[in-house]
């Protein structure tokens, strides 16, 4: 009896903690790869994002936007492999979605090589070319541990400056980031209309 | 003897059409992951190039090349992933590697919606936002079914219109984009210095 309680408390504990709908999550969606979690509620870096699934590349230079766009970096956009399966074969986003973004800087030249708009010419053409990798952004779908954030959508940043990234990120507050995914993203929270790949691969 | 004649024979003729050099890349290079050639010296369009490893996007606009770009649209481009496994650890293309790109077009709206540079405004800013898939192409390093090409690279296009893409394609001639390739390219006929990916992971 002591001991049932013990287990009982236990699993009462973890799941508010959140430690518990990691393995939820594994067994309601068909094993998508969870992404882990602290005790303290922080995600821990994904491992090895660069091998994922890159699905898409927006780009927004500050020289397009009175020199200080929201996001002035390109954005390579990878989701975790499982959920890239699970997408393709449902066009959903399952519960334990992951999806990456790394930032890299517009390449720079001498100043009197820079045009006015940003780009730069190179031996193909004039235009913008990957520069330095300088950030590392994770979304995570977990309607256990997340109940409150619309989709259950979680945004994190390892970090706005060059590699090494953070190990380990914190929530953003809500408005931060799900506020403008749910008014305006295509697919549950996703901006599926920037991610040709996502769209190749959609059930009809 | 008759039989040992043949045997010989069919080896000679393998070696001139190229099909001995399919395992002997394999045995020379740490076991990368070989490109299909056809008898006729077609390479088969790449399975599932899209998991393989992302390196980088350039983006040249004609908007911003007289109209008349020479690669108008994003590329994304993609390394086989045993090929990045090799040059992670030595910092070197393996006889063997390929490379992919997918061309994908600038996002387009109603004209009037359309800015003068091509750009277009998205809730994340003005930019560049990738479109409808429309082609894909191919490098592979093959120092013995290429000899007279500049290091072994020869490249291949499957088709530049929305999938599904050709499944084979013929190399082009030496000059439609070796040439560029070589007077240019960063690293062995890659340009590295727009792949940050490549970059990262470089051994020093």
């Amino acid at each position: 009896m002591i001991r049932k309680v013990l287990v009982s408390a236990a699993l009462t504990g973890a799941m508010l903690t959140g430690i518990a709908s990691y393995s939820m999550i594994n067994a309601q969606e068909n094993k998508i790869a969870a992404a882990k979690f602290n005790a303290d509620g922080a995600v821990s870096i994904p491992q090895n994002w660069r091998q994922w699934v890159f699905i898409g590349t927006p780009l927004t230079p500050n020289a397009l936007n009175d020199g200080k766009a929201p996001f002035p970096e390109f954005h390579n956009v990878y989701i975790e492999p499982s959920a890239f399966a699970h997408w393709k074969k449902t066009g959903k986003f399952a519960n334990g979605t992951q999806i990456a973004k790394e930032l890299v800087l517009i390449r720079q030249k001498d100043k009197d090589e820079m045009n006015k708009d940003g780009s730069t010419g190179e031996v193909s053409g004039v235009g913008y070319f990957q520069g330095k990798l300088t950030g590392l952004e994770l979304t995570v779908k977990d309607t256990v541990r997340y109940p409150n954030e619309p989709g259950g959508w979680a945004y994190f940043s390892f970090g706005h400056s060059a590699p090494p990234y953070a190990k380990t990120a914190k929530a953003f507050p809500t408005d931060s980031c799900n506020a403008c995914h749910e008014a305006s993203a295509q697919d549950d929270f996703v901006f599926t209309q920037f991610y040709p790949v996502l769209r190749a691969v959609k059930p009809k």
